[in-house]
């Protein structure tokens, strides 16, 4: 006999395919609460509109038809729910992670097709949880000393993310259960659960921050499915109901005005999963909330800059991230889809299309039908600021792009400093070009479940390395990190924006900060710059310090590739080579080479795996030494991965302009055996500063220069016009800035 | 007026076109000598066809238009014919590269057209070249103690492959010219550089060596065009016609009876250029010669076995390679052709196919009809011997291959030592699964025409590393490298191959070698072999090593990717490291940590870039320590790639056989946060010899075993059969080798 969905029409389809199919049923329910059946992401209305579309070719019915396949394949392995033992990577572990997986999937093969089968796992797992998870102390893999230990999984994290998916299942097969099954599940196991993850995790579940944000998710969302309005008020403003937690305060906090997230995208992703899911359940249950408009569309907009903050497919690995994450993830499908549901906007379908994966809920139909309709429009990825903090008054994450030849993307770093996954890197930057990473941030140290590795969780050199300010492409004050390294002096410090501007010929953003080091200002302008004359583009970096007494000044770039060349004579060590310091990183680079260049221009070389060559030319003063780096001193277990870099020191100095300039020029095509424009184009650079005005001159081997003028006012207008005489001759901008090309 | 073709019914379709076009014409000339033009690679039967052709829908289209697209884009450039000033990589040495390139394609297009613009930029680019040439004193960026100085280029072999080329253009044009212009350039230019490469180079001429090749290839073409028997003769027999040298000698010598070139593939593909062109143009003006028949067809085989000793689309990087040469070199793409041309073999296509370049001529157009036929079938790369010398006698190079899962390729070396850029790596071996280079070869140091890494030629530490045999995958005695890194006791030696065999389940070679060192044995058995139960893999190493006093045996392996996890402690260099040695390789290789494991299984697992591990177990005895090193030491001026090794050290010691396994397994999917069997199947490894038999025992996780047994008498039949008894259960095999699935 086949079952009542609550939702009737939906259960008479799903009964006629049940027919035609010739599957299985299991024993009749009535719900034990009035709560409609299945009404968290996925609805009745999209159960019926599903139904239909698996019938028809297309997207749609092929994801439909490869979910089914591989739910097909997990049925036969029979139902395994181990007691749990290991840390993430290890059996248990993954065991739990694929089971809520697959009652998820099972779930949503359910309500399409109606066939027992697939509610008959969900029950049956479900089953063996609530008789399982009664028995459960602490996990043996928890760490001794922190807050927030799981039972199933070493931390309460999976646990809530193990409860958003399984919540889920059960409110898709709630209507195939009888209602003693429905009893035992939801006391052994998910009142259990949602108790565990609230009241008895108090500090985690009040927390404003992204775990927070799961185990609110996972608790409101059963609150819904077993019609618990009290669990749902609790997710909502926290264990006291006083909105200074929850998921309101959360999604009022965590995304700054413009939609970023301050531990940066790698964890805006992550954090997007269930602020989207939970959002879409709310906004099913209790539409009146207006959900995804609340604070001015903060979740649509932090959706849309989880996009805009990647390149090339791959999220910007600022803070603890690691570089394989991207638009394809998982999270973003979600979210992207639920995007596209809410607004139908065709920019949307670009971004699924390359995430090659359509779910299968109502939104992820809208997602295919689209694309089966050529609906899709090119992404616009923009030069933008994307302001940090809930004000949106703490800094800025800036992104300046162009596209000449091949995309470029320069990342400015003047944002907060997101908390607990946040790196001592303020005014830090990376540089993309031609599809590659040029300018490199390490990310994080880790290697994600991988036991052997600290049992795939953070590393110790993410400590002691990755977070430290000489991993990155800032300067370092005294050896010494950014806040001394101090969280808590970093969360409550933060740069200043000074401005941005953006044209077709010139993006350029300027920043300071004078609490990363007491005593000291440092001042970072940078530009990205075309010259469609010579076709060729440049970064130029401008990075001044005033310290109240004599300092050394370490400016670090991590490049990817192999030194190719310095105009200047290296000191290298051959037979013998020493960690550059004892401490806040610098006890893990091992410096191969010295340099010394003459007062003039300094310039280095090298060459990507890519086979493009890059130029970094530096205004030198006859005090400023080049130290040659490559990571992997203090690193006993090989956790680190060998990276180069050169650093420019200026010792005992009170003040200090670093100018710089990127170029990246030519080609290597060992393959077709030939060798373009190996050597830069510049060849001469220089830097001068009346008031507010910067103007910037690159010498180029045509005889040509390019100059940039910079009108550094802050409260200068667009209108603002500037003069000014260079080399004898005047010239006049409006605005922020112009590049000159001056003709010989 | 447009002119006379020799070829009179081209000279009329040619007119036809011309007229259409509305194109110019240059002055008339009739020829000075008898022969017809153009006959070299391209003859009038193929410019009939070609005319036809271009008209006609396909790839042969595509590709004329976007070579007539490219070279008139290159007529908008007047002609630069500079006094040769710079190597490899500067202006000059590219601009004449670039000159008889664009000579070549504006040959070829006056051809198909008959546009004379095109006949007109060759004939303008010649005389200038006439006018220059004479004044020409050897090129300045010659190397002053080499006997292969160029003039238009710092050495001759460039020089030659510049008359191969622009031979052929002068054969596509003479048409086209006055006698008078003829006379010049035959006068001023052709025949002063054919002197120049032959009686005024013999050493170089008469060399059996690919250098050789090309001059005699460029000088024999001249002859055929030229009409000078005497060039033809010298050039396929020797200055004196002796037959010890020449291009017929190149083709008895050169290739082993299994088309194997002892340098390797990197320049396999390299020498196979002006075998083939010539080839072809002996083929046109001589076929009575049968010259693709020759020596049991050599140069077919030696085509195909170009494609055989490829992975992925990249040559095996054995001796001097760039790492990045492949199946769609510019030269396999006139051989796959050619060889199409002549053979019609369907499977030649798969390759050109992956090439993706059609070539314009008479079996470019052939390869371009059939794959839009949609002929092409699958290549079949096999596992195989490529016999090494002359006689095939000199050792082999042998690739195991297999498809299980992914596609696997293991490169065993007992090869000859290759001429002067032979790499001293003696049964070295290399290991390619899932599309990637595992165990690795560095190829050489090398950054091909980058001027500032040396003029773009072999860096120094090519040989003080990348020829030495500590920077392969075999092994090193007293930290000295095979024949004490003497070229000619390494000419004159070479290993010994033992048997080859293969079947569904295991790949086995084994070969020794007794000459690297005087008074030690080495001999290796290594297989590849699967077992379909547990859809494993296992690469199995058995290298024995017999002296006549204690020797220090080191056997490194080089690979890809991050150290995860050994079994036995190690002791890491954390603030300082040295090199590991001092002469011979060891002197660019950072010591960076050393283990000692106890008696039993030593295991090391690292993870690659792709995501796959690899677990690397040898049976320890207590007393072989493992070495782990990176390049990079006593290379100041980083030319070196950093890579990574393990070295397993056994000292003091006459007798000794490392016995190891390397297993790929799991994947880490940081992207999609999963990560399955990180740790590897194998706990137990045994060995044991009892005469000739070989037994290796592989225990696995599941409780099961893998036994490997070998017959390893040289002389076995394919029937003889082998009874033995292991852990007290008797066994039988017929012929080489089994592996037996062990059940618990």
């Amino acid at each position: 006999m086949f079952l009542h969905h609550t939702h009737k029409k939906a259960n008479l389809v799903s009964a006629a395919i049940a027919l035609a199919l010739g599957v299985s049923s299991i024993g009749s329910a009535t719900p034990l609460f009035a709560a409609t059946h299945p009404n968290l992401v996925i609805n009745a209305g999209d159960v019926d509109a599903m139904q239909g579309a698996v019938n028809t070719p297309g997207r749609f019915r092929n994801a439909f038809l490869a979910s089914k396949k591989s739910v097909d394949e997990s049925l036969q392995v029979p139902v395994a729910v181990p007691v749990p033992l290991d840390a993430g990577g290890g059996y248990t572990h993954e065991q739990h992670k694929n089971n809520y997986q697959l009652m998820y999937s099972a779930g949503v093969l359910y309500q399409i097709t109606g066939d027992a089968k697939y509610a008959e796992r969900v029950r049956d797992m479900l089953i063996a949880y609530s008789e399982l998870y009664p028995t459960l102390p602490l996990h043996p893999k928890r760490r001794p000393d922190a807050d927030n230990p799981g039972k199933l999984f070493w931390q309460s994290l999976n646990e809530a993310v193990w409860l958003v998916y399984t919540i889920q299942a059960y409110d898709l097969v709630r209507t195939a259960l009888t209602d003693s099954e429905a009893e035992k599940i939801e006391q052994g196991l998910l009142r259990p659960v949602a108790r565990f993850l609230s009241i008895e995790s108090p500090e985690t579940f009040n927390k404003v921050h992204n775990h927070g944000t799961w185990l609110t998710a996972g608790v409101g969302m059963t609150g819904y499915v077993l019609d618990e309005q009290e669990l749902v008020e609790q997710s909502l403003l926290d264990l006291e109901k006083s909105g200074k937690g929850g998921f309101l305060q959360q999604l009022n906090t965590l995304f700054s005005p413009d939609g970023y997230y301050n531990e940066g995208p790698y964890y805006q992703r992550y954090a997007l999963m269930p602020f989207v899911t939970f959002a879409k359940a709310i906004d099913n249950n209790e539409p009146e909330r207006e959900i995804f408009s609340y604070r001015d569309g903060a979740l649509l907009k932090a959706i849309d800059t989880s996009i805009q903050l990647s390149y090339n497919g791959l999220f910007f690995p600022i803070n603890d991230a690691i570089k394989s994450k991207g638009i394809d993830t998982s999270e973003l499908v979600q979210g992207v889809a639920i995007a596209y549901g809410k607004t139908g906007n065709p920019q949307l379908l670009d971004i699924a299309q390359k995430q090659q994966q359509i779910l299968l809920t109502g939104d992820g139909l809208k997602v295919a039908q689209a694309l089966d309709a050529g609906e899709k429009r090119a992404y616009d990825f923009r030069s933008a600021v994307f302001r940090d903090g809930k004000d949106g008054d703490e800094g800025a994450l800036v992104v300046m792009r162009q596209k000449i030849g091949s995309d470029q993307a320069l990342v400015f770093k003047p944002a907060a400093q997101g908390m607990g996954h946040g790196h001592f890197d303020k005014l830090s930057w990376q540089f993309y070009d031609h599809g590659s990473e040029i300018v490199t941030d390490y990310g994080s140290a880790r290697f994600l479940n991988v036991e052997a590795k600290h049992g795939g969780r953070y590393l110790p050199e993410n400590e002691t390395y990755a977070k430290q300010t000489v991993a990155h492409n800032t300067v370092v004050i005294d050896e010494t990190s950014h806040f001394n390294s101090d969280l808590k002096i970093g969360n409550s410090n933060h740069p200043e924006l000074l401005f941005f501007h953006a044209d077709d010929q010139i993006k350029i953003s300027s920043a300071s900060i004078d609490s990363a080091y007491p005593g000291v200002t440092l001042t970072r302008t940078m530009a990205l710059v075309n010259d469609t004359d010579s076709s060729s583009t440049f970064v130029i970096d401008l990075f001044d310090v005033q310290a109240n007494n004599n300092r050394r000044l370490d400016l670090p770039l991590h490049y990817n590739g192999q030194l190719v060349d310095t105009n200047f004579k290296l000191h290298s060590y051959t037979d013998r080579i020493s960690a550059l310091g004892k401490n806040n990183g610098y006890q893990h680079l091992w410096l191969k080479a010295r340099g010394k260049p003459d007062a003039g221009l300094a310039q280095i070389t090298w060459l990507n795996d890519n086979g493009r060559f890059y130029t970094h030319s530096t205004i030198a003063d006859g005090r400023t030494e080049l130290l040659f780096t490559e990571l992997g001193a203090n690193d006993p277990e090989f956790n680190l991965r060998s990276e180069k870099a050169f650093i420019a020191r200026h010792d005992k100095t009170n003040a200090h302009t670093f100018v710089s300039v990127l170029e990246p020029h030519g080609e290597y095509n060992p393959s077709r055996e030939f060798t373009l424009e190996a050597e830069s184009r510049v060849i001469g650079l220089s830097h001068e500063r009346e008031g507010k005005l910067e103007l910037v001159a690159i010498d180029l081997k045509s005889g040509n220069s390019l100059l940039l003028a910079i009108n550094g006012d802050v409260s200068a207008t667009e209108n603002a016009s500037t003069s000014f005489t260079f080399r004898d001759k005047p010239y006049q901008f409006i605005g922020r800035g112009q590049l000159f090309s001056i003709n010989d």
